[in-house]
């Protein structure tokens, strides 16, 4: 018996589907500064990008997670690479890079402002600013379309409040990504706490073949499903 | 022995200098929102505000603390009225008067979206858009100028990166509160992890009779000095 369990613990432990691989993931949400103290942001919480990292680690590959600023603890076993804006997120992914998939699930802001005051921007006595915008960077679409860079899978992510699989479809075709995760993030999605911050998600898989329906599960458990899928995607290593 | 140790404990607590006061206290930033999913926010942590009203609480007040999105504990002691808008924490500033003291300690958005856009705001295929603002209710100035609901003493708070006291100054008299804190929130102030978001502030407090420089010192630190002068100035209960 005592032999046994040594033989069970001296045994090589299983590799992962993922082992041998690299996988890139973003998490999180950007701010874009508009002054030394105020920015713009978004409602992502980063919890489903932390979990397809955490997943993909469990899975066996080795993974870099670029995340904004969330408040999550680091996922074990990911090398974690923190960032503000969209244009340092832009940095660390390329700087990570080559990479064997790469799923883009931080929510990264479109827009910054155009000029970013260095001094606190004043009320008093003035008119009221109007905020110029400028478009930032294309994470997705810049490493998605670059032949020489590209992992040989890229999931992007869409989060929409209306017509969700209309507008992913496009988003896929668009941006030149091999998958789209969609979710709905409006309230009337009926996910408890809502998909933005809460810990259940709902999503609509859009593939080169068509559109799978995923049934509302924990973000755990979407994570887990999608690293099976790409495991299987990139198939066993040669 | 024991009995002394009974005597003790039975013996009535020593109310707090500020037993049978009400102190409201706002802290935390506000989310102003642009559409479903972005926001404009600050970099407020609450940390200070929070750490005033942990503070009178123990100086035996009843304590309301109106709070933006945090990611702080609720103080001990405390009735927390979470809010996001400016608008709304005007609104649960309003419900929780009277109050014998005030302490905004809130970074409060001065601008607002003036549309907040019902679906997320589209980025392809348009021009980029320019952000409409604007002003957000004035809190601390609309309790400080109205005579009915005014408590007996209103404190401000001045986030500044460059002329602090002068702009703290003009502040104070402007808004028509007693005292307003004032510190500086630049990079270059030297206070470890900046002041918005650290654990220590360097403060000046701008009253009727002139400035007073503070030394650098932690947040908790800072909100027990600055309730002792609260304590002082309402005096004894009649």
């Amino acid at each position: 018996e005592i032999a046994e369990a040594a033989a069970r613990r001296l045994a090589p432990v299983e590799p992962g589907p993922l082992a041998g691989r690299h996988v890139l993931v973003t998490s999180g949400p950007t701010h874009e500064p508009i002054d030394p103290v105020r920015y713009i942001a978004n409602r992502s919480s980063g919890k489903q990008g932390h979990a397809i990292a955490a997943a993909a680690a469990r899975a066996g590959a080795r993974v870099t997670l670029v995340c904004g600023p969330v408040n999550l603890p680091d996922p074990a076993g990911v090398t974690v690479r923190p960032v503000e804006t969209a244009r340092q997120m832009l940095a660390a992914v390329e700087a990570a890079l080559p990479a064997d998939a790469a799923i883009f699930a931080a929510a990264v802001a479109d827009w910054r402002a155009a000029r970013e005051a260095g001094e606190k921007m004043k009320k008093d006595g003035g008119a009221i600013p109007a905020l110029a915008l400028t478009e930032n960077p294309d994470i997705l679409a810049t490493i998605a379309h670059d032949p020489a860079r590209r992992p040989r899978l890229v999931v992007g992510f869409a989060a929409e409040t209306e017509n969700v699989v209309g507008y992913a479809q496009a988003k896929r075709a668009r941006k030149g990504c091999d998958w789209i995760v969609a979710n709905d993030v409006s309230p009337r999605s009926g996910i408890v706490g809502g998909v933005m911050g809460g810990d259940e998600n709902q999503v609509h898989l859009i593939t080169e073949t068509g559109v799978e329906h995923w049934p509302t599960a924990s973000k755990s458990d979407v994570a887990e499903r999608l690293v099976a899928r790409i495991a299987a995607a990139l198939g066993p290593l040669e």
